[in-house]
């Protein structure tokens, strides 16, 4: 299975570390795509390197979708090309697992809409504001979507995304 | 499952976040043991509550151990409690999970002459003078000893000591 990750500088170490790991150890292939093609640095030490510049992801190539938390998402969702691949994991209904601050990327493709989510609680009045329906949850799964909070919830999170990706395949 | 983890100060971040984050996942129950009760800092931010001194601990009570690297084993190598404890794992043949430099409290216990096993490379020829077959691999399997060389080899760590505790169950 083929999975992407999209994250920037800044974002949360152990939330691009867990999924990223996790993914490599069930076996996936998994593209970083970023809004450099370089070496991504976390926001305390982990690194990363983006293969993929926005205008260059072809989203009909994966099984699933990660976006991860920190400030990198403020930067991701001005991005209209960020913009269109996420929002073609959303209407192809695929498997697409945001955490923490990656739901501000979720939130600015317009599909939220009646979606059941969770987020960071910083921006859970946005979450609520788009149409979503919060809750308060470690990990909520709604569909093929899974969404959690913070980085404490990684495990909770990452068992709900490897069953969906089981179930589609 | 039951799983028990031994780190202190300084441990690489990753080495304790992603197979603490893993048993989680998987439903384990984890206890981490150090040399203080308190709250131990990793080398570059992650935090994680020690609540066993090494005196306390009762390794008749877990399913596995799991000693990540960094500067922390070279500290606790030198407590006997803690050299006890590890070698309790060893002579009972239970899932025993090492990487990077957690092989040196394997190394002080003993235990390893003439079983395989790797190791970060810095402390690879200590292996070797201590008896064990260093191999140069992401994860080696020797019976229910587990042991990968760094951060990098996590996915294939875990990977290994998972399948390793589900046969056990």
């Amino acid at each position: 299975m083929k999975i992407l990750l999209i994250t920037y500088d800044n974002c949360d170490d152990s939330e691009v570390l867990y999924p990223y790991f996790r993914m490599l150890e069930e076996g996936c292939e998994v593209d970083v795509a970023s809004l450099e093609k370089r070496v991504i640095n976390a926001k305390y030490h982990y690194k990363i390197e983006a293969t993929l510049l926005p205008e260059e992801i072809r989203p009909e190539l994966y099984d699933g979708l990660i976006i991860p938390g920190g400030t990198a998402p403020e930067k991701l969702r001005q991005n209209r090309y960020i913009i269109d691949a996420v929002s073609y994991f959303m209407d192809n209904d695929l498997p697409v697992a945001g955490i923490c601050h990656g739901q501000q990327i979720l939130i600015s493709t317009g599909r939220l809409k009646g979606r059941t989510a969770t987020c960071y609680p910083g921006i859970r009045d946005d979450l609520i504001n788009c149409g979503a329906n919060y809750v308060n949850e470690r990990v909520v799964v709604d569909g093929k979507l899974v969404t959690s909070r913070r980085p404490e919830d990684l495990p909770y999170f990452m068992r709900e995304f490897c069953r969906i990706l089981k179930e589609k395949n």
